[in-house]
């Protein structure tokens, strides 16, 4: 890229916390809408191809998407031996639907969003990332709250994926972060069914989020396991909690994931495969040890409050 | 405005200099076009309220226009006994013609801007700004290039107002800049007509854009005179420069300022009356010495090469 | 400048608004101090050549300081028929002391800091500023409280300069923006004696600390006037207050104002001379409507409350 | 930390890429210097406590350095059967030091750093990252240039840590991640001796460095090892090189590197144990299959040339 065709005088800065800032210049902004539920923007960035930003909170980037999306898809498929359906909360995007698609045996994907402007955006300008998954048969869009969605589902899933921003206190999504929402997901799950959730950061200074997330979770599975990912537009390790209701090996031999991926999936994998998937289930000690060690179970009661990236300081004070 | 009301993921960067950055938080996006001139945004600010931004690079906010709408319309206009017709190139905010439809003579006002979609945006969502004027009737919006108007101009102007944006390398504007313009735009005046020119920011580190277009005009105008005025978001002194074929009173009298536009204007006006008019023609000493020995004339084959505001130094080496 | 000489890793940021930041690269840091008082750095700028800053606080830097340090000092000097002594308080670059030693008749120039050591660094890194006015025999630099040498000055002056940083609450200086202060400053006037305290921004959103502290000083004064000037690197307009007990001509005649100066100064005043001091007078229609109305008075039982260049929103709260 | 103790009006900016900027408020400055071979910074900041900043990079903070020190040495030190004299090239804050001194074998430590004003800084100011460590009478600190001393070395080490800052273009450094250099280090090996080098950013869009490291290591070691962390202020994934001229076992088993380190260390490690080196050595897919395909070699001459951390654009043209 020469220097001329760059320009950034419009920035979209995050506060991955109140005094550290990643700011990420815009070259050019392909679509903005403002929903009823958010605001939007599809933006062309400098570096890493183009980005979905939401109230000012960057989602994902296609240069680096595939960091984030592989890993919370495929070891939770991988977990269940035929994966035939899956029902996916939030995913806006069409990358974790696009994901699933990969497996042979796949018959149904219900994806839930609640914002059908900000599915169609993504539907027209990011087709890096969904690349057609919209147009597959096997895809039923449904465009709702997932919290009304889970209430009133009939149907049961092989694997239920949470996909949904983080738990912004005023935000839509926070009350999904709950043992009853939880609960309601694993009475979704088919027999031998798998439940997997975005967890948020895991950095040193940020990891609270992630440990109370799978203290909730074994309030509800019998058996829970954490993944850490890099995504590096998130300015920090990212981490996935998977809930299932059998033990699930976390030093799963790569050699028959690699087996597994090939015979079951069409393949096109970029991240992961047996080496990678060996590699996101050894958290480091300190985050193990944060993990086991932290008691407190979210629920509607005493929800999550997150500060999160994109959250501002509130406003100073007044002259006088 | 309480705390939780603020929201500024995005920002708006100017480049006042290479070094220098006037960043201004996006409280909300009102309006966004991509249009076949230009990338706009309307947006909400934090404490200067409504804000028009063309491809990157600020033009006027609602709480401090007035400080530079009213020194470019009525000091020309005062110059005029009874002005009847002008001609503003650009404008498109609405806020120059708001300013002319002020004065009690004024029977047409041409307005030519190259944009009908900013313009649209503009009536539709800045009405702080241009306060019906595109609905008066003395009003004529021509979406137009102005170079291509002032070649086949057959009327001619009491009163022409330059309210272009700054003359950009790549942008549109550059050539409206030079001595073939300032000719074109001389020979639409009617006898005893007034030209005015937007002409850039004056601060001692960058006032060679006004010395030159100063220059420009001495070279077209039988007499010219430059003011200042201070548009706090503007981060620099900006200035106008006026051509004239009579002398210019330099130091006009308040008492009789303030008389002229009681008795030929509906009033209103915030910023100018006879005092602060007086104030605008006196500039600083360094200021009147750099124009005074400025010499170079821009024309078409030496236009102007401005770096200013928003302009975005070139992209650093890649890795290697 | 080339490109491989600019290095802006660091950044000077100033809330010029809770919303609006002006951030300034910095391209070398050239002295750094902690004092008891406050914390300074003195850096090379890209643009604005060095510059000196206090408490994360832009003061001044030597491209443009003239347009402030002019406007404060000889406007008032002017209004004494021969000003032989002046009491500055604060002014640690030493640039006031400077303008106050242009005129012929000075014989002592009292200089009150509170911060001995940013006063040595200025000296040693900033003699663009001061040029060699510390070492003038004229000039008695005393390192102490202001509040504390008023409270017990002995001698009087024929002129007093204000030259403080802005009246942050948590900050020093704000008890010397408030009546009893003014009221100390004048009772160590000689007969005739003028003085002249900075006031702050004038800008549409930000004129209150103006507007207040001439309700203060006509609470003291028999006569007061402002003067704005425009120092771009405080992307505001930038005032002052005389206080005088006898009336103040606000439409000085600039040949006179030349002759005084040709006559009573060494020369070498790059901003002001007759012309600039009669614009310096005449203040915008909008800001005399604002402070003929304002009626409040600074006291130290309600002193400013300033937000103010650099001044940072509280922190956001925590993750939980 | 309550609001009213945030301060954040100076900055660090790191470019991550030329439109990508991580920006760190200061909350206080501990120390500055401008030594011979640099800027330093030692800052306070909000959320990642104490942290050294050289020519305006980022390299290191007491809340996450952990992340980058522990597996920066131990893995090399555990490929040895009984370590007993490491040499550190670079190093400066004293923690690759720390981290070597858990080893109970340890009898000598060389520290070459070419910086002594640096160094005395980190000893002074950095307590939580050296932890004493140059006073343990096992460490020899020497002010040198890593280069020179590698040319003159008498000394073999078990295991050579080459802890240096990113090969900048312009910096001292870039010849130190050549192979000429690599083959220095290999010669001042002892018998079985293990090399280790910080190796670089591994994000999608910037892994070249890390992958031509790999070729010109394995032009010079029998068998190589890449290794990645991730270390939050590095808004990237982070990466190491091992050389050695045995196999190295890239899935060691968890319970046997647990048990020497019971043994062999003093304990205290808070990131790494078995499960997390048997993820460190796990690399993503698509990262594993560049560093196979990339064949390049650096060396003197043809060195690397690195974008890195807080590389600045060149500056923008200027007005004309």
């Amino acid at each position: 890229m020469s220097g001329s065709e760059v320009r950034a005088d419009v920035w979209i800065h995050e506060y991955i916390t109140p005094w550290d800032i990643y700011s990420h210049g815009v070259a050019r902004t392909l679509a903005y809408r403002r929903t009823p539920y958010q605001e939007m923007y599809i933006i062309e960035t400098g570096a890493y191809g183009k980005a979905l930003v939401l109230d000012g909170k960057w989602q994902s980037s296609t240069a680096d998407e595939f960091l984030y999306h592989e890993p919370l898809v495929h070891p939770a498929l991988l977990l269940h031996p035929t994966p035939r359906s899956v029902l996916i909360l939030g995913g806006g995007e069409g990358a974790t639907a696009r994901e699933a698609l990969r497996w042979k045996s796949m018959q149904r994907i219900v994806m839930i969003d609640i914002d059908g402007e900000v599915v169609a955006a993504c539907r027209e300008h990011l087709g890096e990332m969904h690349r057609g998954a919209f147009d597959d048969p096997r895809v039923e869009l449904v465009i709702q709250d997932a919290l009304a969605y889970l209430d009133d589902a009939r149907q049961t899933f092989d694997v239920i994926i949470s996909d949904l921003s983080d738990p912004i206190e005023e935000g839509p999504s926070f009350k999904l972060f709950t043992r009853e929402y939880f609960e309601k997901a694993r009475a979704a799950l088919a027999p031998g069914g798998v439940f997997v959730v975005q967890a948020g950061p895991v950095s040193p200074v940020e990891m609270q989020l992630h440990c109370r997330l799978a203290s909730t979770l074994r309030s509800v599975f019998a058996h829970t396991a954490s993944l850490t990912t890099f995504v590096p537009t998130y300015a920090a390790p990212w981490s996935f909690i998977i809930g299932h209701d059998r033990p699930i090996d976390t030093r799963p031999d790569p050699a028959e994931t690699d087996r597994r991926l090939a015979e079951q999936t069409t393949g096109g994998l970029r991240m992961l495969d047996g080496v990678t998937l060996l590699g996101l289930y050894q958290l480091p000690k300190h985050l193990r040890a944060a993990i086991a060690a932290e008691k407190q179970v979210y629920t509607l009661a005493e929800p999550p409050k997150f500060f999160g990236k994109g959250a501002l300081p509130p406003a100073a004070g007044q002259p006088g």
